[in-house]
């Protein structure tokens, strides 16, 4: 317990309400997590989570884990990998699991730095791979930002800003047109 | 007066602060524009402006006008529009006159409604009628929604997040690469 022993207040405090925040999150989902709920299993004031964390989005950005569950692009049928991707990233923000954390982190992101970590990090961890072999080239990283700037786009305008048109467009309607920009990203002009 | 004479304490106070905020942005700018100057000047505990407003940015992003300065696209070669449009795209946000306003809207609108609903408001007052002439047919407002999940996702990819590649891609990369999706969107598959 040698680290624990030279942790100091603060950090104490910090690691407590993640715990906490973690365990609740987990057990009871975003919405019926209160801020209170997290002080009162984390033993401190819940003005205390406010100075560490900024808000409930940016403190569940922080503790949620989030798999893309991107579909491996080696199987998938060359001129279908943009209509796939697409059709993949509306059922993980649409979700049949009713997943709602992708558009609080991307909230969040925006202006909180650990969440804007966190969003890096997982476009590091599992969007460049999934596009690595997708492509052929030096410019794997540059398709992946393109890529990354379209969605996380479209995430923004229909689930975050709530634009009129980007909400009403039906599901087909974006795999087809997105789904064509997503296929020269990935794979170039063919 | 008689307006004025009907607002309520809160109501005054929030027209105090927005006054103040507006008078010492315009001043003095962003960034030497702290809310403590804000709070003097409105002649009100600083403490009421979070209150209130959430934060600076949130702040700032209700009192800023931003203009967009969108070319008229009649008079842009047809082929050209996509180009073009991305190139003034990087000209505002990165802009020759240094201007991070539209960088805080963006990061605002995300956690803030009266931020999101001016943005909602600059896309349908400056994108959507600049975008009416330059495609053919019903599908104007989709179209218009698509350049702006593509280009707000770059924004937000580029200057907010500061995902990796997407910040280190050329100018020049970005207006071939995204000008080609933008030109689609706009005027088709042609």
């Amino acid at each position: 317990m040698k680290v624990l022993a030279t942790q100091t207040k603060s950090e104490r405090t910090q690691a407590a309400i993640l715990a906490a925040a973690e365990a609740l999150f987990a057990k009871n989902g975003y919405e019926r997590t209160t801020l209170r709920d997290i002080a009162a299993l984390a033993r401190i004031d819940p003005a205390m989570i406010i100075r560490y964390f900024d808000s409930k989005d940016a403190l569940f950005a922080r503790v949620a884990t989030f798999d893309l569950m991107l579909p491996d692009l080696r199987t998938v049928e060359r001129s279908a990998i943009g209509t796939t991707l697409v059709r993949h990233f509306l059922r993980v923000w649409e979700g049949e699991r009713g997943n709602s954390g992708l558009a609080i982190l991307l909230r969040s992101a925006a202006s909180n730095e650990h969440a804007a970590k966190k969003l890096r990090e997982l476009f590091k961890s599992q969007v460049m791979p999934a596009l690595k072999y997708a492509g052929a080239d030096a410019y794997a990283a540059e398709r992946a930002g393109l890529v990354a700037s379209q969605l996380l786009g479209l995430a923004l305008c229909r689930y975050v800003l709530k634009l009129p048109p980007a909400v009403t467009m039906s599901r087909e309607f974006i795999v087809a047109e997105v789904g064509k920009t997503i296929q020269r990203y990935v794979a170039g002009d063919e």
